[in-house]
């Protein structure tokens, strides 16, 4: 048995709590949260206040850490790992060189594992980039996002003045997927790949053209995109638009032979109805490659590029061997 | 520089040595042949009689072993793994378990280091399958084949008397594909999943009712699918089926949740102009691997399933991290 402590409890450690039932190797200890715990339910597993963790380490194999990337992960992993195993979901892209080495020095001085940067993207999609490339080294990448909700940018339209509510779904554009596909090779930027539809409920009053104009021309956000406005009732995103799904989609096309006459595409596509169940069962599946890598003396700051595939799964190699390869 | 060896020279091995060509820290060092040594054309290297290789065992970091899984292999990878580190694409799923014991036992004790079965399926097919199924524990596996030729089929119509020459394509059903999609699990057989579309050229004066009935009805290879049989011209034949295209998808779907309520696809698809280039591709990423795993003291007979998938890649960690995680 695999004892997992939960580290933070918002939509991701409750996925975390939900996948370790389906992982009969793997037992949760506990939640650890810095409110109340009192204030804290979950689905079942005790809650202990944050601090605590550091008392049972001797209770814990693994922790997954389940903050944000923006102000929680880039303290509470290295400062974890000189306790525990740990297992986080950082994807910050532009700050995985210096997450990794942060949680490098603590994890190899106290003989720690951690696997950072583990979920979708990053995670399996940079599995597929990493696979993809390795096998056809003559080709070029394409990340196509969506159908999903970008709950970064659904937040953004939320504090445009006028604005009770927002959703915002990032779409990859049909034609740029057919381009990735054709063997081409087109450089396709972000904007022309995706496009973004927002649904949004105003305020009694508010200025709608305003407000679609404040959106359509929002740096970064919206600037560079196809960008549509819906406006809608409360209700409507309630009951329309509750969900929290994602996905997407890496293509690689590359070509072989003598005269490169051979065309060759890949793709790995995700089509998820739970972003954050989905990011919770990939780090569920790390927990246990990242216990076993420190029993085997593999210690420091790892990602899934450094974990023998295998170890992801709770069967044992002869059934691997028989059943899946 | 890894020192590659290509033990076998048809679609294969001439596959391995144009994949080196785009892997600048491999060097193809010559081909090995069981033919007379004059009458093999490489696209360059050297060739040497398939003898000459046990003397050369300074000279090759790794063999890329190229002959077939039915009787080639079984013999080669185990006699050749005393001698050298050794990758092979041993595709007899059935007899994996016993292939990887006697090439293990061999490797163990000459302190050398194997990685059999490696292409696309079993290879990156059976990675699909492995990372999904420990990511969502609770669902459904589907491995669709096609649209491509299957060489053992259209071997099989070949056979037929009255029939000069022919080739089959083993095509996914549409539907099946929408039910392994849709979240309900559906038990599907192969022959429900796939259909075979058959080009024959008939010998003059043969009688075309009866060859087509006896493929249709032959057991194991038609009799269980949706059978299409077309009668063309040798030079049609030649013209319009002369490659050797492949594919596939393997599919994923499970759910998530504390009643299952969300659903999740995981989908990788292959789309692939030329089989052989493309499962040499796989290897020879895989003979980068086996020589680092080799040198880190990790010998005996792997599989994809052991090899961290940065092993596969030519760039370093700092690179990886920062591009393509």
């Amino acid at each position: 048995m695999i004892k997992v402590g939960i580290y933070g409890y918002g939509n991701l450690g409750r996925g975390v709590e939900l996948a370790l039932r389906q992982n009969p190797d793997m037992q949760g200890v506990g939640v650890f949260t810095r409110r109340d715990p009192k204030t804290v339910a979950t689905c079942g597993l005790p809650v202990y206040s944050a601090e605590e963790a550091l008392t049972m380490q001797d209770k814990i194999d693994v922790m997954i850490l389940c903050g944000g990337s923006a102000t929680d992960l880039p303290k509470q992993t290295p400062f974890l790992a000189e306790y525990f195993n740990v297992v986080d979901s950082f994807d910050t892209h532009a700050k995985i060189p210096q997450h990794a080495q942060a949680v490098g020095e603590v994890a190899e001085k106290f003989g720690k594992t951690a696997i950072i940067s583990a979920g979708w993207d990053p995670g399996m999609f940079s599995l597929a980039r990493l696979y993809s490339g390795a096998i056809l080294p003559e080709g070029q990448d394409y990340t196509f996002w969506g159908k999903g909700v970008s709950q970064g940018h659904s937040d953004a339209i939320r504090r445009i003045e006028g604005v009770a509510d927002a959703r915002q779904y990032t779409i990859p554009m049909a034609e740029a997927m057919q381009a990735a596909r054709s063997g081409e090779n087109p450089t396709l930027t972000t904007g022309e790949k995706h496009e973004r539809e927002c649904f949004v409920v105003a305020k009694e009053g508010a200025d709608l053209a305003k407000i679609e104009e404040t959106i359509k021309n929002m740096p970064n956000y919206f600037a560079d995109y196809k960008t549509t406005v819906h406006f809608i009732s409360q209700e409507e995103l309630n009951t329309q638009h509750a969900g929290l799904p994602h996905g997407g989609v890496v293509i690689r096309s590359g070509a072989t032979g003598a005269g490169k006459e051979h065309k060759h595409v890949i793709e790995y596509s995700l089509k998820l109805d739970s972003n954050a169940e989905f990011t919770a069962s990939v780090l569920v599946a790390c927990a246990r490659a990242v216990q076993r890598m420190n029993k085997e003396g593999a210690i420091g700051c790892k990602t899934l590029f450094d974990v023998p595939p295998s170890y992801l799964s709770a069967k044992p190699r002869e059934e691997l061997l028989k059943t899946l390869l």
